[in-house]
């Protein structure tokens, strides 16, 4: 297999999109200790250990944490002299070691038994060797941080050293403004001041975690991958639509997509590289592919930019040939079964990185949210007759409005249990947040009632299948707010999004369930990301609602 | 205590004698794998593994040596490139460890278990992340190196790296050509082939020690330290003199000395640092003070630069005042014990790392051989009086040509054996090289029968102290020489610098003794540099005795 043909016309209109990037100077607010905390979700305290200018002499073996305050991408510079014992000069280099650490784990626990399956070449630790002393050190490479580290590995027996001036050059292509912030005054008068702060708080987390993912593209994190994935897209980009009211970079994002295909045939990566030179990500997942219809529909409609939706609906609207043959002939969503991606072109379908999910229920449920979305855009494009597609081996095809009456109809008669009153999915009839957030987002249910009481049952059960990633945890909140359960909604943002925060969280994480802190679906805490775009959304959420 | 008062004209003079380096591009030769020898010196043999433009993809775990043949001062480069298993490009950085090794040890075994009391930071190893692949990898700091280790820590799942072009940038101020090789003809006619081979590699080697220990000081060794000692500095000006024929280096390092001494009374420093900027060493030793006289001889009879002799005269003969107070009032020169240098402006006494040796003979003969030398220089400059000093706590201060048959006398009463005709050091009547090399080099001896058969005692009883380091070989095979034994000078060459190559050393080393060759004066064998100042010297010695 080898990548789709590039649109060259594609990549060019995304290059010619590429923002300047915002540096800012910041500066360590304190040093810090860390320490064991059986109180703490994380199971870390940082304790006080005086002003960044107090920092005396650091001989090998000591450390010295930093504590930015807040969270930040960027390099990260410091000034570092010499502390002589006698009068003999530095006698030797001075070796450190710096941890960049999003949370406090990152730089109280040891990388050195790191399992994880993603590549240790992530791991937020350098190590540099300083020749000639005093010398003012900048790192050349981005980082994601609140606290960093430094430990002298070894000066010699005639020196030890002196760090001072400690600066992160934070950098992102959004405002370093935030939007002002929730007054209540128009929904939510009746909280108390401290659910109201409460709110902001999360809110303001949010906002730091869009920031901070946002770049040259959409990055779906600082810390790890740094990369543009569809299903990262959608909520960022909704996201600063209601927020930062950027456009150009959902377009950028949206081309680079269009621009290099999974195959000749149009399929969309799931990913897209974009350094050392824009290259196709070699990967494709099936949702994320189908929600590229959803996305641009998002972007046509906060942008205005019609010109954009033409450009790109073809592209948009073949996602669907190639998932639609999935169909039974029942229709019935067959999952495939989860292969090499790279061989497979459409195996992989996501949902959540919950292993235990099963996904043929929200599978089935995002085409018909999606096919809506492509039936949408071109109304609203005007770009002639309405798509139309053949689904499973049949030979017909269909237009989206017979279509999706069908798919319908055909997801409740599968998936929707009337006895439990809940979607289920598998052979198991497993009930879960995926299939119920995503049956009532489709708008699946015959009725409000239908869906208010299969949420409430997938929300409630206790061997209900959750979400181990705040990207499923956003659809379940989406899928409250549409069935007319903000209360939920609402009730969920504060527990799920502050308990991050309850754990020290600045930018919300990759992947977090409150009950196993330390849950990854990389195998080790310490290759999660604690600033994803997909964790974003409780800015969007919340304004949705109409708090403001 | 601070540093002594800079002499401002002194240390300009010096920085105006700044060499330009010279830069040489070079190519690895081969790539090999190292193996267990039971029969190499060093425990270890490289087998050729292939060509270096054959080396395949690498993983997380592999590793791969080049070889670039001889021993080069330089910086490294590299392309590296990703080599994908399927259509994902590379989705993560790649982080590498790379080892630079003078010897195969360096390369073959773990530093992880370092216990030096030198600092780990001198250990050749770094730790680098390339973000983005294909790259360019220049490493910027400066290495001593025959081979080079690239160890990949990791990549990711989705791909190797191929690295190509390993490029080393050597560089020195000395020329890239040796002089003419022996070629025996007006002395060795005799030597059989094999011979004069032996002698034709040992000469190249020791001129490839000096040329890379020869940048913009005479460092003692490119791996360590890289500082210039006015111990490896006399050795290396009186090889360079006879080779490479520089003395401008020389003079820049004479200045150097002599513009930043130890303390205000003008003690000299047993070392000084040029970066990042000139500054006093910061320790003194008392033999090396005084040989300042000794190189400024050297330096003014081969350059023939009468002006700098006499500008530096003063200081020169300045040091013997510091030292002269070591003298009992029977004359026995007291070694005082060793203590912190920073606190004790004499109390290093070097003359070898050999922890065993009694240094009170060898510094009493490095006095009256230093105190000839100032003479000499008062002679040949014709700067006035000859100099003259207080001995012990006297007060009567006496000239030289009063002072050194004084001492020699004494010297003879004190350390000579008439029993078993050789020169003794300390309580226990140690026998060593260092006492009975320096009693001739001296011109202790009341005729050269007594000098050869104190050399030849000292040098074949089983109980004499050998030397540890090239240096004090350097000095028994000058005073064989002295003594008329070259043919013994000849045989030690052969030996000790001969095992050396044997032992793959393509530079000579710092620390070497044939039986313990792990030995180190800093307690691990890899804190030793393996190309080192003090042990160029058969370049010298061979042409001493005339070999051309």
């Amino acid at each position: 297999m080898i990548p789709g043909k590039q649109n060259a016309r594609f990549v060019e209109i995304a290059e010619s999109l590429k923002p300047q990037l915002k540096t800012r100077v910041e500066h360590a607010l304190r040093v810090v200790k860390v320490e064991r905390d059986e109180n703490s979700l994380m199971g870390w305290k940082a304790v006080d250990a005086g002003r960044v200018e107090d920092v005396g002499s650091l001989n090998g073996g000591d450390q010295v944490i930093y504590d930015f305050g807040g969270h930040r991408a960027g390099t990260f510079e410091f000034d570092i002299e010499s502390v002589l014992v006698g009068v003999e000069p530095a006698d030797a280099p001075c070796r450190l070691k710096l941890v960049f650490g999003e949370v406090l784990n990152d730089v109280a626990e040891s990388f050195d038994d790191y399992k994880a399956w993603v590549s240790k070449s992530w791991l937020p630790d350098e190590i540099i060797n300083v020749d000639y002393l005093p010398e003012h050190v900048h790192m050349p490479r981005r980082h994601a941080f609140r606290y960093v580290k430094i430990e002298v590995i070894s000066t010699s027996p005639r020196y030890g050293v002196k760090i001072s001036n400690p600066i992160a050059n934070a950098v992102t292509s959004a405002p370093w403004e935030d939007p002002a912030i929730l007054s209540f005054a128009s929904k939510g008068k009746e909280m108390s001041e401290e659910e109201k702060d409460g709110l902001r708080k999360i809110d303001e987390v949010a906002l730091r975690t869009l920031r901070n993912c946002m770049h040259t593209v959409y990055e779906d994190g600082p810390r790890r991958d740094m990369r543009l994935w569809i299903g990262d897209l959608r909520l960022q980009a909704l996201c600063s639509y209601a927020t930062f009211k950027d456009y150009d970079l959902a377009k950028r994002c949206l081309y680079l997509f269009a621009g290099m295909p999974f195959n000749d045939e149009g399929l969309l990566c799931a990913c897209v590289y974009e350094k050392p030179k824009p290259y196709f990500g070699g990967n494709c997942i099936a949702d994320y592919a189908m929600l590229f219809a959803v996305t641009l529909l998002d972007y046509v409609k906060a942008s205005g930019d019609k010109q954009t939706g033409k450009d790109l609906f073809e592209i948009a609207a073949k996602q669907f040939t190639f998932f639609a043959p999935n169909y039974s002939e029942d229709l019935r969503y067959n999952v495939p079964p989860a292969g090499d991606a790279s061989e497979s072109s459409s195996s992989w379908h996501f949902v959540d990185w919950e292993p235990k999910l099963e996904k043929e229920c929200a599978e089935h449920a995002i085409m018909i949210y999606c096919l809506k979305a492509i039936a949408e855009l071109a109304s609203l494009l005007q770009v002639g007759e309405e798509p139309s597609y053949v689904l499973g081996t049949g030979s017909e095809s269909q237009p989206i409005s017979t279509l999706v009456p069908k798919l319908i109809e055909a997801h409740n008669k599968h998936y929707y249990d009337h006895e439990l009153g809940v979607y289920v999915s598998g052979p198991e009839k497993q009930i879960s947040w995926g299939s119920n957030a995503w049956a009532v987002i489709a708008g699946v249910p015959e009725s409000k009632d239908i869906a208010q009481r299969a949420l409430k049952a997938a929300y409630t059960r206790p061997e209900s299948v959750q979400g181990l990633t705040p990207y499923l945890h956003h659809y379940l909140c989406d899928a409250f707010i549409v069935a007319g359960l903000e209360d939920l909604a609402l009730k969920h943002i504060k527990e799920y999004w502050g308990s991050m925060v309850q754990a020290g969280g600045e930018t919300f994480f990759e992947a977090w369930m409150p009950k196993e802190p330390r849950a990854s679906p990389y195998g080790d805490l310490h290759s999660n990301s604690f600033c994803h775009a997909w964790s974003c959304t409780p800015a969007l959420l919340l304004r949705q609602m109409g708090f403001e």
